[in-house]
């Protein structure tokens, strides 16, 4: 039994092949039978194990914003699929009996997987809902983009680090943001009167996913967009003496973006990256009611569109030998945050790590550094191996310690297999 | 003074210069000054001048979903710009001064407007939220979209005219729909207890509008899909014994589209037509909260594609010498319906039009043929001159008898320069 697994939960949940959604037929037919729609409204869309459709399928859920790659050619992959690859074997965290790498993507619910070494397709999976041209929701991995362009930002210094957020969003000065520092926002050291459990109805991340559209409101409480959300959101403390998780940061950081380059965030996502990797396909991003692009988890995008930008991040910004963001920006990145705040939140998965720049650091001997989503939505970077993957999948956990016993020794497994 | 023109009715709707929606500011800013705030749920983005920017953003207010393009390449339209197009007078319809070319797009808020001769751009401009890569709802355009598709099915004997409905979809066998003929929802003479006025709010075009998500839903009453809504409509007399546009009848025809060929609607734009032309961008469509796509007026695309399209029209189904829909299908759809049940509906500036297959047949001596959506969204055909037009506009009147006055007249008049 592997840790973190449904089953090690006690709980029922099928596993990746039972609940495969073509398989299951939901939302097919028109109508669908209405045992197999899946619907916004009703919050059905968020239920395992309909997410394993809803999470290929965002659009047509919500309102949501193009982010388009632009008119130029498309970045080819080149391929050297390596077919050994599902036979790499690995021991996953805290167990005992091995695993193939193959039955690692079943056992983390994965929808699709890309996995690049010196620049080229080594492996390429699709499952479930997924497929090379089906664009899939990222969750927080979106907040990694928002992190790399506020890094350029300061380096341009259009933006600093140690400047208060009410100076920025004279909106939030009422709010427990308002004395923060930008940089406390970015490595989410913020003390607020805000938790984020995804699992437990009654955490405060609902009332932030209701207000800015992520899952149905119930009657007329609560704010009704995600600015105004962020602006009556109350502080808790004193800010910069604890790493803890809140997605209403990145928020706050693209509104700060917003108000400082006139852009909003979709339009700095495209002007600065989309549009400039040669993309396959445009990306998009949910808006709230007030049509403000979510920048704490809906990107939705194909997993190759994913790797490349991937690529780019590995490549020190450049993109076929065009620089696209500064080479600085990834490397203040990787240079991580705080690892004793850091180990303060707990994550048993993730001891040694650091979050900096809304990005996840590893710290570890391969310089590894990762991006990550609710459900198993993860980019993972080991510029040692030249190894980039770009995964999506619709785990019926939503916390990523839950996937992590399966998935980031694999990855370790698979770069030291490619390294060799 | 123009007969249709805002001022001809005498109420004070703004002229398309003072209703810039780029110059009023409208959704512009994070988060957008309430004066300045389009929303769904409040219906505000249904509101003139508000339109005038909704309709060109359709997808951040509701769910969509994607009609790809595919991945071959574009096709390139040659351009031949005629400057003196701007200057061509004609005399609008009851009325008698003269008017350009010119002034006859700000008189129709026009946000777009393609011009092909013999397959090449003459003419093309862009006004308001407008712009060459901007996609713009198409409203009820989209329903010829559909009466193709039908008329390509019937054709391969997939479909038969004289079949009643229920044939196809049982689920209607207890509605107004059940003994209509396939051939009578094309044409729009099914008798149903249904009328559409767009201006009348008590209208029951707004109860299915209500359903399908085209507008907000007020509390829990009435149908929460566009098959539910279709469904339990009943019928009102007689089958066949008049013409009554009524939208309910084009997701009939798409209802009974996807059973018979197990594609949803916009699955078979997709592989009939829209990856097939040579498409600049990816088309989407709204979709209901059951997932279905709405085939009577969600098409959003851009202007260059919408005339893509049209010029296959015009060539007889064929695109670079492939043919994509058969010649006899164009053919059936340019014999035209029944004109005088036309002319019991009294479109005043319709005189000797018919409607068949969801299509709008001028019955003039050049063979002009139209699709027609609400606020002066239009696909104008000419196989004499050889002309297209594509044009979307955000007027304040939704009925187009209020554009016609000044458009058709003008299109007539280029076609007579262009052909001579």
């Amino acid at each position: 039994m592997v840790p973190g697994s449904p089953s090690a939960r006690g709980d029922a949940a099928a596993d990746a092949a039972a609940t495969d959604p073509i398989h299951l037929g939901w939302m097919q037919g028109t109508p669908p039978p209405p045992e197999r729609m899946i619907a916004f409204a009703d919050g059905s869309f968020m239920r395992f194990p309909r997410t394993r459709w809803s999470f290929s399928h965002w659009r047509e859920l919500v309102p949501t914003i193009e982010v388009a790659r632009g008119n130029g050619p498309v970045t080819v992959l080149a391929r050297s699929e390596r077919s050994e690859i599902d036979a790499l074997e690995f021991t996953p965290l805290g167990g005992s009996a091995r695993m193939s790498w193959q039955e690692s993507l079943a056992a983390n619910y994965t929808d699709a997987i890309v996995v690049l070494h010196r620049s080229r397709i080594v492996y390429e999976r699709y499952f479930g809902a997924g497929g090379p041209e089906q664009p899939h929701i990222a969750f927080s991995v979106t907040k990694s983009f928002a992190g790399l362009l506020a890094t350029a930002l300061m380096l341009e210094g259009a933006l600093e680090p140690a400047q208060r957020i009410a100076h920025y969003v004279p909106e939030l000065g009422g709010s427990g943001f308002a004395d923060a520092t930008l940089a406390q926002v970015l490595d989410m050291t913020t003390a607020l009167a805000y938790d984020e459990q995804y699992e437990v109805q009654t955490s405060r991340f609902h009332d932030f996913a209701r207000a800015t559209g992520m899952e149905p409101r119930a009657g007329e409480a609560g704010a009704r967009s995600g600015c105004e959300y962020l602006a009556g959101l109350a502080g808790a403390g004193e800010h910069g003496n604890a790493f803890v998780y809140r997605s209403v940061n990145t928020d706050v950081l693209a509104w700060v973006m917003a108000r400082v380059t006139g852009l909003p965030f979709h339009v700095l996502l495209r002007e600065r990256i989309w549009s400039r990797l040669g993309m396959e396909a445009d990306a998009y991003l949910q808006v709230d009611s007030a049509g403000t692009p979510l920048a704490y988890g809906t990107l939705n995008a194909r997993a190759r569109d994913l790797a490349r930008f991937g690529q780019m991040i590995l490549e020190e910004g450049a993109c076929q030998g065009r620089q696209i963001v500064p080479a600085a920006a990834i490397r203040e990145i990787r240079r991580g945050g705080d690892r004793t705040l850091f180990a303060g939140a707990g994550y048993a998965t993730l001891a040694g790590w650091s979050y900096h720049n809304q990005w996840w650091i590893a710290h570890d001997a391969h310089g590894a550094f990762m991006a990550r989503g609710i459900h198993g939505q993860a980019l993972y970077l080991d510029p040692t191996a030249q190894m980039v993957i770009a995964r999506f999948a619709s785990h019926p956990r939503a916390p990523n310690v839950q996937l992590d016993p399966t998935s980031l020794p694999a990855y370790r497994s698979l770069a030291a297999h490619l390294a060799a």
